[in-house]
This record gives C-alpha cells, sequence and structure tokens, in this order.
C-alpha cells in the first residue's frame, strides 16, 4: 500500500503526495503515524514565515501519536508495535545550552517536523532519544495532544503555580486553553482573556471562566478576586501589544509573569511596574522530558477534557483545505489529521 | 544654636532655611543628622518629576547618617548618643503586600525624604522601627553610603549572584558601581558598560572592567568572556531604551535580568528572545532590613572601596549650587552633605 504525506511547498501551498519509508538508521526507528494535529507553528509554516528554516517542499508536522514498525541499528528499549509520542526536538549535545542541562534550549535545536521532516505522513523515521512509551488505555487519538499538553505542563511547572493561586491566562487558543486545564489541574483558580466567541463559548463549556477583555475590565475584575492583591500568575500566550501590556497590569506585587506567546514584535513593556511591583517575568519554550511524563500521565489519568478541544477530524487529503480554513479564522480549537486515511 | 534645612520649593528650587526640631511623638526619635548623600531621586524632585508626592516647600534627602538626640515614648532600645542610619520606608502594615510580608513594597508606602520631610536638615524626626544602629568603627561619613549600598545588596541578593558568575551591569552610576561592586564581592565576574568618560575613568581605578558600549561591541565581547554561552546576569541600571535592548541580548539561556532602572517610558523589550532562550526577568526596588544588616556589616569590613565614590563633600548650605551642578551633568559620583555645616 503507498504511503502518503502532506508537503509544504512555500507560501500558502501544501500538496499530499507520495512519501516513501525512510528506513531507520544507526539510534533512529520508524513509525507509523497514526494522527498529526494542526499547531499554530505549523500555520506560520503555512503563512511562509518560517522559510528560512524549511527545506521546501518538505513535510511538517509534529504533534502525533503512532506506532513502531521497524527499529534501526544499535536501539535497545524498542520493538515494532509499541505505541509512542515523539518528542520533536533534537539537541547538539555540545553547546553551552546542552552541556548546562537545557538541552531543550541547544543553540542548534532540530524541532522535528520544522528543521527537519515532520509527522504529516504515514511512516516517518525519528531518533529513538525522542520516543515516549503510551500506557494501555491512551488512545492513539487523544495521545496526539500529549505534544501541547507537555506545552502546558512545562509552562505551568516553571510558573510554579501553587493550589489556591489565581492565574489568569491571556489568549484562550490551544496553548491557553490546554495552560488554563493544567493550572485548574495543579489548584489554582484560573480566569481566561479571549476575544474570539467561539473559543470563549468552548472555554465556558469545559467550566472554565473565561472573558473577553474588551468587555471587561480584567484588572478591576482581578483586584476583585484577589481583595486588591493582584494576580498570583500571569501566562501571556497571545503575542499581542495588548496583552503584554495587560500582563504587567495584573500581577500582584512579587507575581509572576509567564511569556508563552511567540512575539513577532518586541512590544512596549511597563519596566517601571515591573521595578515598583517587583515582578517576575520569565519565557517558556517547548519542553524537557518530564514534561511530556507528566502530560501522559495526565491524560491517561483523564485529568483533562481534551477530547472537548479536539473540534475536527480530517484525512490527510484534506491538509491543505483545513490549512486554508485556519488561516481564514475557522471556528477551531485543535484540527487533528488523520494520517492513514487519504 | 539655630537648626537649618535644604527645602525643596518647585521645580529646580531649593533654599535653605531655619527649620525647627520637631519633638518626637509615641513610636518616634529625633537624630541629629550628620552627614546626607544626594541621590538620583533627589534630582528627579528637584526637576519637578515627582510634585505629586511633595508638599512642597518640604526637606528632602534620605541617604543619611546621624546621632540619636531625643526619644519619644512608648520607644525601646534606643537612646540618646547611639549612632544610626535610618532605612527610610514607612509601611502601612495592612494592605495585601505587608500582610504577605513585602513591607517595602507596601501598596501605601511613605518614602522618608519624599512623602514625608527628609535628612537635608539638621534635626529629623522619624520612626523608630527605621533605625539600625552603626558599629563603631564605622564613620558617620561612610554610613551615609549604607543606604545606596542596601539598594545595592538586595539587587544583588534577588539576582542570587552566585560565585564565578558573569555578571553586566549596565549604566555605571553611583547605583550601577555599587551593584558591580558588591556583584564583584559575592564573586561574581563583572563588566560594567557606562557611557561618561569620567564614570568610566573612575570604576576602572576601583579596579571594575568598564566600557563604553558605544565604542565595545558588549555582546560580542561576553560571548568571548562564556565562550559562547552569554551572561548569567544583567543588571539593567540606565533606565534607556538601548540598556532595555542590550538587556536581552547579553543573558545566557535561563540566563537573569534585573530591572533597577527607573524607566520614565515603557520601553520595547525583545520578549522573543525572553522565549527563545527561557531568560528570566525581575524587578527589584529599596531593600529590606536584612539588606541594611547587610550592607552596615560590608562598610564596617572595609570590603567595599566607597571612600573612592564619594567624589564631594559639601556643606548644607551649597545644596542649591549642587543640585544645580549635577542636573547639568557634573563629574560626580556621590556628594555627601555635611548637614551641621550651613
Amino acid at each position: 500500500m503507498p504511503i502518503y504525506g502532506a508537503y509544504y511547498a512555500g507560501s500558502r501551498t501544501v500538496y499530499v503526495d507520495r512519501s516513501d519509508p525512510i528506513p531507520p538508521g544507526p539510534g533512529e526507528v520508524r513509525l507509523q503515524v497514526a494522527y498529526c494535529g494542526v499547531c499554530g507553528t505549523d500555520l506560520h509554516v503555512y503563512q511562509g514565515h518560517m522559510d528560512r528554516r524549511i527545506a521546501a517542499p518538505q513535510v511538517i508536522g509534529h504533534e502525533m501519536a503512532g506506532t513502531v514498525v521497524e527499529v534501526g541499528p544499535d536501539v535497545s528499549g524498542w520493538e515494532p508495535g509499541d505505541r509512542v509520542v515523539v518528542r520533536p526536538v533534537d539537541p547538539c549535545d555540545n553547546c553551552p545550552a546542552c552541556r548546562a542541562g537545557h538541552r531543550h534550549l541547544c543553540h542548534r535545536l532540530k524541532v522535528l517536523g520544522i528543521d527537519t521532516p515532520g509527522a504529516f505522513q504515514g511512516s516517518w523515521t525519528v531518533p529513538a532519544h525522542t520516543l515516549h512509551r503510551l500506557p494501555e488505555g491512551l488512545s492513539l487519538e487523544e495521545a496526539a495532544l500529549v505534544e501541547p499538553v507537555a506545552v502546558a505542563c512545562h509552562d505551568v511547572r516553571l510558573a510554579a503555580v501553587a493550589p489556591g493561586e489565581t492565574v489568569v491566562v491571556i489568549g484562550g487558543g490551544p496553548i491557553g486553553a490546554l495552560n488554563a486545564l493544567v493550572a485548574r489541574h495543579v489548584g489554582g483558580n484560573v480566569l481566561v482573556a479571549e476575544i474570539n466567541p467561539y473559543r470563549l463559548r468552548l472555554l465556558r463549556s469545559l467550566g472554565l471562566e473565561a472573558v473577553d477583555p474588551r468587555q471587561v475590565d480584567l484588572t478591576e475584575l482581578v483586584q476583585e478576586r484577589t481583595a486588591g492583591a493582584g494576580a498570583d500568575v500571569v501566562f501571556e500566550v497571545s503575542g499581542s501589544a495588548a496583552g503584554a501590556r495587560l500582563m504587567t497590569e495584573l500581577p500582584r506585587v512579587r507575581g509572576r509573569m509567564i511569556v508563552v506567546a511567540i512575539f513577532s514584535e518586541p512590544p512596549s513593556v511597563d519596566l517601571f511596574r515591573v521595578f515598583w511591583r517587583e515582578l517576575q517575568l520569565r519565557g517558556t519554550r517547548l519542553y524537557e522530558p518530564e514534561d511530556f511524563e507528566q502530560a501522559i500521565q495526565l491524560l491517561a489519568e483523564r485529568a483533562l477534557p481534551v477530547q472537548e478541544l479536539i473540534t475536527d477530524r480530517r484525512p490527510l487529503s484534506a491538509l491543505p483545505q483545513v490549512f486554508e480554513e485556519l488561516t481564514a479564522g475557522a471556528d477551531a480549537m485543535k484540527v487533528l489529521i488523520d494520517v492513514q486515511q487519504v
């Protein structure tokens, strides 16, 4: 049976074509990909924003789950039939960041699906060190959410959200929603700021308190909720100038701001407020192995309502159209691609 | 003998006049002020930038050392003759910040010398809870530096500078210089960025490596010094847009940026870089009691070359002229006022 992949071929062009399986080399395994989610990063790629990193035409995609089908030389611990997800980062192990133990921040990091071919294809050959094993009760469909859940686990872990803390998430797309859900799971009192009506409804259906900051004075609301103190933690997931402004207004004295979003332009940041309240800000990027393990565990325990976040399931052949729809702002949260269905 | 004070009376106006001693009320002590340093904040006041907080005409000044001369009711532990410095902050003890233990960040904090009368006067009546005792070997002249040294101790403590770490201080005025000296004292390898030639020479005479970032590519220099990793800690003490830009360029992966400066305008901040390298930023303001104790100890141990930072000593009657000179950009680091000399 022929195997297919979806190739990015330059600004707003994606096509589906044959993709020949690549035999795994030393230290590699070949996977049969079951599902792969469409990420905001894929949309950036689709729009041509990351052409410097992509050797087009190239298969993209990195939020996947699948099964080991072939094991290369010098690989131990894996065999055909193992159900896995891929932590899609390949560090150099030799730069200052790797040597300091921050391999996910490697100066020469390769992200699988961007810097190397990705998972929108029936067969994917990857380094074995990227694999995480899936427990029995977790379906491959839900496991395709492990990667974005791991992002949220990383963010919430570095934010050190504690039970009873007031948490504001600015931006309620897939990553913002997952940040809110993971923060709630660890005991935070969560408030999400989002402007899209479809996403607001969806967030509310998950039991999250979600407000449109153009209609509600969020600063006032946070003051009310915290008896004038301010929020303990603010996640900036919008990447907008308005979000950067709101971010510094909301925290309490010594509160924490977490920059999750990718800002395409450096925004104005109220460093006077940072000084005045001794605010703390930190950036969070990707994930570390423990975040993947936590994400797998949360999904296996049914701790997060991820099924409700999967707003569409489409065959691989529909991916070009899906990219076009999402770029045009279609109502959606997480769209999964059934990679075996062409 | 009459007692005098220097009164701020509105934009660029300071005059010296009689200042009648105020008998200490319950919980208060009256001090004879020996020396009071001129702070950057005093210059802001002088230029009219803080008129909303100042009930002019009002005596300003807060970097002082002196002697207890009178003790009010309900004050224990202090008696006339005690040599002291004042930690010039008076929190409300009732707001969310005070209740959370961050009294120096009180929502209604009164800073003595700004929100209440200050130390550029022969007699100063203050709450007894603001006092710190001076050890025998420390002169009142050097002790007038305790307050700015405490700022630096606070900054370096919150930055958690560790021995062997590479530290960059952006801005080499009095606070930047003290940050550099305290960071060096705890074992940091310190580099100071400063553009004023007089200050560059002075910093170098203290054995500090100081460079003009307009002449030296500081980012490249830091890369060289750290084998491509980047700085561990960057103190932003310039309050400039250029400083805010440099601040995010220099740190290593997960490096720390400390916002010490008071930014009058929100600068652009490269939040992409913050995300990409998982940088950490925190604001630091004023000091806590332990910072004053550390500053007193460092000065008593002669651990910092503070005598070299005192670039001028002037009588109280010269203060109007000193403000004018410093506002015009005169060559100076720390100017001390002998408050008893009129």
